[in-house]
């Protein structure tokens, strides 16, 4: 089977959000990329959760043509291939509506980094997308979500693995990661951090975020050369 | 025994409801209807989910005459028979008190279209209905409840199947479709709709919805001739 | 055993409130009466609950002397029998510190009956005592504790069953009911509307209630003569 | 091994938090002392909760130089080795971020005491430290968190077993205890604390707390000499 272990890791982190409770029904979708090859595994569109097996899961190229698998493809699919194609360090990309970060994203509001527990993991605020243009939304609307995100990281100079999460305006984050673990612990961690923001939020509505300095702390404890955390 | 397919699938409809904590002890109930023969199966009142079985059901006709069963129907019966008779689409009618859409329902507020996960399920706002005169309520009033949800459809042109629920003023939500599995499939997304409406009002509490545009582009997806969603 | 009967029933009510998420740690207690010997079953203080058994309940009469046991009763005792002394047509009592009953109690607040979920189990607000002196709380307080409840209900000419809870201001909510089984799901079911009370009233602050002609309906669908509602 | 026991007590505390609730991922850790030979027991940095075994614990002296283990310790060791230095009555500390709690420390809130469930545990609001001077965060950071949590007790004359937690601003909260089980057990009333009292101000946001009466008078039923709850 092409591509197995990728497979594998893809179907885990498709059950880690479920364990997680991030995704109701067939909702949220993870894929990884095999940057060798230029070959993507992404889940099947509204199969069940508990039905899914590593070869159900879809292979296509970077521009989303399928290469392997009878099922059709999650129909976020083109949003995910334009990542990979444009975020050259991300392994994986994840898609869910969990409750609070989808909240944000419907809010149009950015997270702000409110806390050490969203230092850890997002070096600065996770930013939400400008809201689409009806041509884009009536157009290439899955490659334009993309694109927005895109454009964001771009235009603000984020590196997408200092801040490896995007909220969707009026619609519910992505997350990634250097593979499909950390794509799917990010979300995970990105949902917690949501809703303790939502709670500070609600109890002191003017509050920005952190110092530089404890972001850089924080950060910089878990990532790069000097990182300390962990065996 | 008769009608025993949908005296099934109206069970599981209502152990759905159980399953995703939709219901408290006996709170809630589900129905369906074979429009053939005009006759609808429904839950029994008050009695414990873990000791329902499919001969349990009340089979009555679409004016709630039992046809079937010994024990009484649910005491929310005319509103289930007058959505049958006024909405020909529907196959299912599915009534739970569960929380943040009964919390709408009490503040009396429709919920707003605030992004995608709504726009997949609901075409426009879940609406909420006008409160009942005392009059009504005093007299015919489970009928009543049922009468002010179609009223305020047919009052707004809106197709029960574009928007499969309604938010019943100081009470609490119905929802239906077009068979027992996607009326309950709809009220557990409404839930979900709901709490994320509660977190996104409280966030910024002048939002008023998505565009036009993205509420045709994600509703279109899923339904009509052009639907894509899925396998 | 003395009242083995009844020691089994409040056992199990306590159990009910594990069960249902109302209790933390030995957090919560139950009792009941037996008003023919006008003996008292109450759960003993900070024992665990995965270890309690019938036989580890304290038996006492209407003033809180103990008549069989070796455990120390709850330290909520003489609220209980004051109840008892007091509202002589209940036959159980049931307090916790369960989650939004307890902020509304916190906050000094009644819970208005802003639905029919409501209205289906209280007929009317379910209130908040007023505040203890500081010579109650420094004298009698379990016992002061008890007459604040019963003052309130006395005051306002509340049927206790008809509005079976009350919220101690700066501390948490009593419950009781007919028997234990009553009281513990009166428990679970103040907890339950006091969360949809909260995100109502986070939604709309102003909102004081449904119509007395709503609170009729369903209150007296499910009481008294005429009650319709279950088997 | 050295320390067996110690090294279990310390191991079922960072359990009791996964059990709770309050850690998700690998957040999260509890430590103890064996006060007669200065030696500190804690949690691995980094190691996932279901594989923790006793003999996984990292011995420390009180400057946190390791004595035994091969795993590198908390990455908190520091914080933890200081409230051990100077507040000598503790005999365990837990750090959790734990999501209400957390969010009171990400607002920069002392949890003032709004109910009797409070006052049962933390005599007095659980403060919030003053936020880390950029020099402090990038200088001995770990240490400094510790240094002004023990700063705020000592400037405000507050027992540590009288208040058994604190929240470090922007960060999270600490709690402590006379011993492991203490130390966890008031870290899970704090989370249950926190959120009653979010719920309590987000319904009435001008709440300063309960009288000092009621505040000796659940304290002092559970703490001292004439405690009169439990066994």
């Amino acid at each position: 089977m092409l591509l197995k272990d990728l497979r594998t890791e893809v179907l885990e982190a498709n059950l880690e959000l479920v364990k997680r409770g991030l995704v109701l029904y067939t909702f949220g979708n993870a894929s990884g990329i095999d940057r060798d090859q230029g070959l993507i595994v992404i889940k099947p569109s509204g199969v069940d959760y508990d039905q899914l097996r590593p070869e159900h899961m879809v292979v296509t190229d970077l521009h989303g043509t399928i290469v392997d698998g009878n099922l059709k493809p999650s129909s976020d699919l083109d949003t995910h291939t334009l990542l990979y194609r444009e975020f050259l360090t991300i392994g994986a990309v994840v898609h869910t509506h969990s409750e609070f970060a989808t909240s944000f994203a419907q809010a149009g509001l950015a997270i702000p980094p409110l806390g050490t527990t969203h230092a850890d993991y997002f070096y600065g605020a996770v930013p939400c997308t400008a809201p689409l243009h009806d041509e884009a939304i009536a157009g290439r609307y899955v490659h334009e979500t993309g694109l927005a995100i895109v454009n964001h990281f771009k235009q603000h100079g984020i590196d997408p693995l200092a801040v490896p999460a995007c909220l969707v305006n009026g619609h519910a984050p992505f997350a990634w990661g250097r593979n499909a673990h950390d794509a799917a612990h990010n979300a995970v961690v990105l949902e917690a951090v949501a809703k303790m923001a939502y709670n500070t939020l609600t109890l002191v509505s003017n509050h920005t975020g952190v110092s530089q300095a404890l972001l850089d702390r924080h950060y910089f404890r878990k990532h790069g050369a000097a990182a300390t955390y962990g065996q």
